[in-house]
């Protein structure tokens, strides 16, 4: 696998630098470039901070800026930020509402976070918000499941929520209810390969699907006959509705994330398979985002999201937001 | 190659339908799925007409929708649409501001195109546009240059200013003076591969790149040694600059466009080198746009295209648009 890059032990620095410097109205290196920040700080606003491995982007630095995340810490390939980074976030966006930081549920996060938050309380209050979505994670770390790209739903609403002035405990708990809610199931047709192999870390045949994969190249949790989208499709949308239970609501938001490797025609092509398995189910798909959002480097792969949400968290869906990677007003 | 399709024959109509469903809010599908159209037209306004094969998406359709198109007709894969296709476009369209189409310069569209406005002279005013991007393209048909990722450059400006009232015969001339101003040009990893065939196009080795592509699986004009994201950055930068010429402005757009199978960290990474280059030759990036906007199916591949805009060019850039793959206000 080649890849556009020039040595693996840069390009993380690279990438970075340049998407810097195609945001440069939104968004800004902190000191010594420990993370990126939004140019523009409201004083008093509960600063939202988020982060994670890179090899995920536009995840988390492309929904830096108003209406969603206030900085976000990139640390190598897979791997989490230390906590000095995200310590660093915290001290640039803190304008006195406190820090609320967004953890995707992976054990090496949660400890520098947890790090971070503690050499942070001396002097800023820190809440941790843990996401998880993967329906698939059979591992149980904490909720069990892991965060993927429903991340992107959970710092959406919050960073809503938040430039309406919602405080740092309220939007806490506005946020610890959204895993019972938000449901993601992810195929693989292709995996991901590090810069630093050249291969992808798992090999399948020419017929075959990795089913339940997650966003750092591990394998999923079986491997299937691949016998086309529909049947894939059917595969991912039967979990989502199981694990979604008897209680569900009646509409949702309805995201097909493209997992680095895979066309826009093609995520399309998921998301009408998709929206028409859920309507049948009697759900109502009453927004829907269809793009390349959390990927797992150049993953020839896709995953479903389904955000069961109230009308008021719909009302925060919809409110203003303006980053790289989403932008409506 | 696998793909999320179901068969190859039905691959258009099924990513097609995931479209509009997704994107209701702003378009739905004229009768007989013949084209897509804006849901709400402005009674006197130019209609903007744009086309091509399938294979690219999100061009054309992705653009349709306040400051951008009024309708997109799509063919079959790397296939024209039929004059048929572009009648109805017309007849939905033309709210009597007469129509203009935006063709991006290859035989078969130009052809099915001319064919249709012909066809609608009668009852409608038709202007043809032509779009030419590609200065790898050596084979001269008219301008000499193919549409590729710099027909987004062109569609914006041009809806930009049919929003603000200009009439048909000046959007013609203000896209006729494009093609001298926006170069573009594409390099290869990883060949398209068709539905059909399930294989790339053209066969690449682990360490070559393919310099001078287009959008349909066409080869380049020469086969190169890949050694690296810099390297090729350089010979595409360095083509564009020649491009260019002497008389160049000191302001440009820079667009780092992905052909389908590459992701956005490897996109980033491209533009920060294209972009210290082009500043080194003393072009201000005064505009950027990062992402996957024109594509050639799966193609693992990277176009870099500057547009260099005088200030009302930017003006009509930064005017409020709303579709499903550019948007802001």
């Amino acid at each position: 696998m080649k890849k556009f890059m020039n040595m693996a032990d840069t390009m993380v620095a690279e990438s970075l630098e340049g998407f810097v410097a195609a945001h440069e109205d939104i968004l800004t290196f902190c000191p010594q470039r420990k993370c990126i920040a939004r140019r523009s700080l409201r004083a008093g606003k509960p600063a939202l901070i988020s982060g994670g491995g890179a090899g995920h982007e536009p995840l988390h630095v492309g929904f830096i800026g108003h209406g969603m995340l206030d900085a976000a810490c990139t640390g190598h390939i897979f791997t989490s930020p230390t906590p000095d980074q995200i310590l660093a976030a915290i001290e640039t966006t803190d304008t006195g509402g406190g820090c609320l930081l967004i953890v995707k549920n992976y054990d090496g996060d949660i400890m520098n976070f947890e790090m971070a938050a503690e050499a942070a309380r001396e002097r800023h209050r820190v809440e941790m918000l843990f996401v998880g979505d993967d329906i698939a994670s059979s591992l149980s770390n904490r909720s069990g499941k892991r965060g993927v790209a429903g991340t992107v739903v959970t710092e959406k609403l919050i960073g809503a929520a938040a430039e309406r002035g919602m405080p740092l405990a309220a939007l806490h708990s506005l946020g610890s209810e959204l895993p019972e809610r938000i449901f993601t199931m992810g195929v693989a047709l292709r995996g991901a390969s590090v810069p630093e192999l050249r291969r992808p870390i798992f090999s399948l045949g020419p017929d075959e699907m990795e089913v339940g994969v997650g966003i750092h190249g591990e394998p999923g949790r079986s491997r299937q006959v691949y016998s086309g989208a529909a049947a894939a499709a059917r595969e991912m949308c039967d979990e989502i509705l199981a694990a979604c239970g008897p209680n569900r609501t009646a509409q949702g938001l309805l995201l097909v994330n493209g997992l680095g490797g895979t066309p826009p025609a093609e995520l399309y092509l998921m998301y009408g398979l998709a929206r028409r398995m859920f309507e049948a189910a009697d759900i109502k798909i009453a927004r829907s985002l269809v793009g390349t959002f959390v990927t797992s480097l150049d993953m020839q792969g896709i995953s479903i999201t389904l955000a069961l949400l109230n009308d008021e968290q719909i009302a925060l869906w919809d409110a203003p937001v303006h980053t790289a990677a989403l932008r409506w007003s």
